[in-house]
């Protein structure tokens, strides 16, 4: 009477291919999660047990942060004491004990990150939980790995620094941060976080996905970031690199997924799309650096034949072969995003995570302030000031984009700016 | 020359409807995003300011409750002290005025809730954040709102019970417990948390989307959980409602999104996908629960035919319709998910994001306990006491699941039973 058939009686489950299922179907997710993982890990040059999955960049650089401190929490302090002192009632003389006996971890960044690492380093010390320090950023929008050293001290547990930025596309020295740091290790003082490899280093190289090494042996990185929505079409997950020696503890209470470092069931199906993706990508990396670098270069002869005055935000040296970030003297930037728009052109005036600031660009006054503070330490005042607050139009390629794009937001860009110059003068 | 064109020249930002972007597009995605939690907002009876959306599930318990934990710790402690005690360098006096200053928050929660709540409220202590009272549930698989009751203490922060179980599908009494918080608010003495209306109550609504009332005045809550991936087919992210009157502090540091409480770039495909699924839901509920209703009183009907000893977990009345949950005593309900998907039948033996633990389900165990205690305590001496790690099968329905899927289930069971019985006995 009864056929053999197919009955799927697991509906609370949520996702069909869910990997904690011990089913079939949840075997068969097991399985192309694990095989994901470990291509995903190939690209890098790291081992399978070294990704997790995140749900997107800003989640990853959390991770890698507060993971970071919580882990040194739980290892150091609450290993030996149960509730945090202030609010309990120890004695005197436990409380001074203890209070002595630690140091707060401190974090040294810089101050061009993303949002997603700057202000997660701001709330982590406004939380009581970090020291921080601040590196800033030289005039060409680069950091100089001398200045992080400087910064390093007993307790340093983490040295944050992005691989290319957002805003201007600077590429970062991080193999020369990274020697600073494996420098640093050696000659440090034996102190409580002694037994571990501190200071660890982490960058956000989520900007650098399409056109950067990625071999996290050769950046010398313990932790790296990223994101599949930077692959153009792709998706909505985030990925973190830990090195199997580094420990981080979990943001999220819940389920044993990802090791136990990022609970909640996977997402199976963005995360094979990333792989895919990403192997792609690393196959054409090479041609389209060169198609983007000549793009870049195009963008630039045309734009020194303009009879404005403006301002290339960011090495052109040591950049991402697809960003070109401009400011135009007086000229408020998100005026000018709003005026392109209208043409049919998309820019961006600045992070689009933090959009809804009308303080324009910290990126961009990072840049600009120390370039006058350079100028007028070298008496060179011939230098404009400029209202920081007007901050930069981002222009960043895509796979679509041609010369003929370029050329007709050349001559649009050059209309709008011969109708505003009336005005902002 | 150059005809009218539409130039994309923002491929930095990810993703092309990036709702934070200022040109038309991300005005596009921006207005598209309001109009969803406007939608989404009138399903739950809220204010769209009262909808966050977040990566999933096992966020939104997350941010539920760390989030309450930070707004306290930022309002109450942070606001004076600037770092942790116990790491620095303060006075004797300094450090003991602080420290008899303040009570830890307490939370009360479950032993039945979700990992993504259970797990959370563990971690926080670990942490040394919170106190942590856990209330048992009774052998019916229900809380008694009287047991809640009487843990609410002074420094009582908040209240985290289910709506709906994962495992054995047995729904609170939301609505009583509610009460019961209401009335403390109004005789409870002042205290250092007393300008606020705390104990906040926040339940994990994530089982009950296809089938309970979500409207969140007539519940009483003050937060609440969802995901979208408990929506047949639809998607991959979660949301929490927080009134408004309610103060959370975000556990991401980034941008500006979902009001400074979730940074990250929206999933806005997902949450539009979320929206439109959720007003159908809304639309088809009373339809669905009495078809489920009737599939439910059909398998248990078959199951009375069963020459097999085995026990209905959970109440019967108070109960997700679409939720059957089985233990079949000495017999391992891991042993018969496994035979059941050899047959082509996929079922869960707990709830999948603990299906790596290798001890069965806390959930089970904390039922079956409850009813050994209450059949000692009632001296009736006939109830075969369960090995607690046997577990319990789920069998959960879905839009598809028809009469004939349970004939084939039931069959297939039995005959797995029969040729097990000879090795459990």
């Amino acid at each position: 009477m009864l056929k053999s058939r197919k009955v799927y009686l697991d509906y609370a489950a949520g996702v069909r291919a869910n990997p904690s299922s011990i089913h079939v179907l949840g075997l068969k997710a097991k399985n192309e999660l694990q095989n994901a993982r470990r291509e995903i890990a190939n690209v890098f040059g790291a081992r399978p047990d070294e990704i997790i999955f995140t749900s997107g960049g800003t989640e990853s650089n959390n991770l890698a942060i507060s993971g970071i401190i919580w882990s040194i929490f739980e290892k150091y302090i609450f290993s030996s004491n149960k509730k945090l002192l202030y609010f309990t009632r120890y004695s005197k003389q436990s409380i001074l004990k203890i209070a002595r006996q630690f140091f707060l971890p401190h974090i040294i960044t810089t101050n061009i990150e993303h949002p997603s690492v700057l202000e997660t380093c701001k709330m982590l010390k406004r939380r009581g939980l970090i020291e921080l320090s601040i590196v800033s950023v030289e005039s060409n929008g680069i950091i100089d790995p001398k200045k992080i050293k400087k910064e390093i001290k007993e307790n340093t547990v983490l040295i944050s620094v992005m691989y290319a930025n957002n805003e201007i596309g600077t590429v970062q020295p991080i193999k020369e941060i990274a020697k600073e740091v494996r420098y640093y290790r050696k000659i440090k003082p034996k102190n409580i976080f002694g037994e571990f490899l501190f200071p660890l280093f982490h960058t956000d190289a989520i900007q650098a996905i399409n056109y950067l090494d990625l071999n996290v042996e050769k950046l010398g990185v313990d932790l790296l970031s990223l994101s599949s929505s930077k692959i153009e079409g792709v998706g909505r997950i985030g990925m973190l690199y830990k090195k199997k020696s580094v420990l981080i503890a979990p943001m999220f209470g819940g389920g044993d997924q990802e090791m136990g470092l990022r609970p909640g069931t996977e997402n199976l199906i963005e995360i094979l799309k990333f792989s895919k993706a990403l192997k792609l990508i690393e196959k054409g990396k090479i041609k389209e650096i060169k198609r983007f670098k000549n793009l870049q270069n195009y963008f630039l002869k045309k734009l020194k034949n303009f009879k404005f005055d403006f301002i290339i935000n960011g090495d052109l040296e040591n950049r991402l072969p697809n960003n070109i970030n401009i400011t135009f003297p007086n000229i408020p930037s998100e005026l000018l995003v709003l005026e392109l728009s209208a043409k049919g052109i998309m820019v961006s005036s600045k992070s689009t995570c933090k959009s809804l600031h009308k303080d324009g660009s910290y990126v961009i006054e990072a840049i600009h302030f120390a370039k006058a503070l350079f100028l007028s330490n070298n008496e060179n005042n011939t230098f404009t000031k400029i209202n920081p607050k007007i901050g930069g139009v981002r222009f960043s390629f895509g796979k679509k984009t041609s010369k003929a794009d370029i050329d007709y937001t050349i001559k649009i860009l050059s209309e709008i700016l011969q109708k505003l110059k009336k005005w902002y003068n």
